[in-house]
C-alpha cells in the first residue's frame, strides 16, 4: 500500500523537521493513529514530495523529518487556470476536487450577472479559505504534489479586464444558428504555453458578459451541441482540451 | 423564449390528443401555473417532439393536443450506453444526469465489490425508478427527446456476462507501471457503431473484475495518468470519446 501523505506548505528540502498543519497534524495522530516512526510523504502543494518519518506528536502539532525526495506526479505541460462562477450549494465545491484532480494550477472564484453574488470582504476569504481546503484534500487523494492556487473572489468584469497571457477561453452554451468554435477547431491549433478557461453559473452568461469577454480576447467555445450542467462542464472541457493538447 | 417541453411517452402522432404522466401533469398546472390554451412542446422520450396545445387541466390531469413535429436534437452517432456502479449519495444521480445530457441511450446500475450491494428486487426497481425520473427532467432541461432506458439493476458478473455488440470498454485508475489503453489509442481506430462504458465505485475495481472484464472482451481505458472521482470520470470519459468520434 502507498505510504499516507499529508500536506506539508512549509517543506523545504531533505533532512529537515517540518511541522504540520493544524488539520494535517490532527487528521496524522487522532483520526489515523499514526505513531512515533511512521514513515509517510509529505507534499509541499509547489511540486515537491518527501518521504518522511513522524518525530514527534504531541499537544504542540506533529513534527516530521524528511528523508529523501520523490519523485512528484507529473503535472500538465500546459498551464492551465480555471475561472469558476460561484455556483450555489456544494457545486462549486465538486468542480474545485476536478480541477484539482486534473492538473489545474490555480482557480480563480468569480461573481457573474446569475451567479451567486460577491461576498463582503471577510466572506469572500472564508469562500477562497473553503475551496483551499477541498484543494488540499483532493490534491492528496490524487496523489497530485501541486495544490492549485485559490485566488480571491473577483467580478467578472474585474476578471475580463486582466486577461492572462496565453489562450483564454469562455465556455459558452451552443446556441441554435450562433456558429461558435468547437473543440475541433481548437485542435487544428499548436498547444498554448498556458490556458485559462472561464465556466459560467447554473443560468449561464448574460450576453453582456459573452461580449465583455470576446472584446478583452477570450474565445467562446462550446462542448458540442449538448448543454452540460453548470457542475460537470468545467471537468469535461478540461479533459477533452487535455486529450487535444495530448496532455491528458 | 423557448416553450416549456413536457415529457410524454404517449405521444405518438399530430393532431392527437395526449395526456401527461401524472408528475408532469402536475408541474405544467400546479408549478408552472400554465392554462388552457398553451402552446408547449412534449417528447416521447424516443426520438420524436411536437409542439402541443394544452387541452384539459382539472382533477384528472392534463390532456394536450398535438399540433405538428419539431425537429429533435441530434442524437450521437455512436449509440453509447453506461453501466454505472451503485456510487453512494447522490453521487449516482449526477452521472445520470451527466450521462443523459450527453446523449447516452442506456444505463445499467450494477453492483460490484466496492460498491453498494445489489439491492432486493423491490428495492431495485424503486432505484431504476429513480434513475428513470432524474434521466427524464436532465432531458427536459437540456432539450434531448430521448431519455435513456434504465435497465434492472444487475451484478457485475451477470454484466460481463452478456458483453452487448459493439465495443465495451472498463474505464480503470492509472496503476503505475501497468500499461493500459489510453484515449489516443483508442483514437487511431475508426469509431464503432455502438459502445458500452463501464464506470466503477468510489474505491475501484478489484483485480477479479478487471480480469474478468477484459476475459470477455471489455478494453480497459485510462483517462491519462490522474485519478478523477467516480462521479466526474464517466461524463469526462464520455466527452473525451465523443470528441474522438467525431460526435460532440
Amino acid at each position: 500500500m502507498a505510504a499516507r501523505r499529508f500536506y506539508a506548505p512549509d517543506a523545504s528540502g531533505t533532512d529537515r523537521t517540518v511541522k504540520l498543519p493544524p488539520g494535517e497534524a490532527r487528521q496524522l495522530g487522532r483520526v489515523l493513529r499514526l505513531r512515533r516512526g511512521a514513515i509517510i510523504q509529505i507534499f509541499d502543494g509547489r511540486g515537491r514530495e518527501f518521504v518522511a518519518r513522524v518525530q514527534s506528536i504531541d499537544r504542540y502539532g506533529v513534527s516530521v523529518r524528511t528523508l529523501e525526495t520523490v519523485e512528484p506526479a507529473r503535472e500538465p505541460a500546459v498551464r492551465l487556470e480555471l475561472a469558476l462562477a460561484l455556483l450555489k450549494g456544494r457545486a462549486a465545491g465538486a468542480v474545485v476536487r476536478d480541477a484539482t484532480m486534473l492538473g489545474v494550477a490555480a482557480i480563480h472564484p468569480i461573481s457573474t450577472a446569475r451567479s451567486l453574488a460577491l461576498p463582503a470582504a471577510a466572506d469572500s476569504n472564508n469562500l477562497a479559505d473553503r475551496w483551499r481546503t477541498i484543494a488540499v484534500s483532493s490534491a492528496k487523494q490524487c496523489r497530485r504534489a501541486v495544490v492549485p492556487e485559490v485566488r480571491s473572489a473577483a467580478s467578472f468584469s474585474q476578471f475580463v479586464m486582466h486577461p492572462a497571457p496565453g489562450l483564454n477561453i469562455l465556455l459558452v452554451e451552443p446556441v441554435l444558428g450562433v456558429p461558435r468554435a468547437g473543440v475541433r477547431a481548437l485542435a487544428e491549433r499548436p498547444a498554448p504555453d498556458r490556458a485559462t478557461i472561464a465556466a459560467g453559473p447554473e443560468g449561464g452568461w448574460t450576453n453582456a458578459e459573452v461580449d465583455a469577454a470576446s472584446a478583452a480576447g477570450f474565445e467562446l467555445l462550446t462542448l458540442g451541441s449538448r448543454t452540460l450542467r453548470a457542475d460537470a462542464a468545467p471537468a469535461a472541457a478540461i479533459v477533452v482540451l487535455q486529450h487535444v493538447w495530448d496532455d491528458l
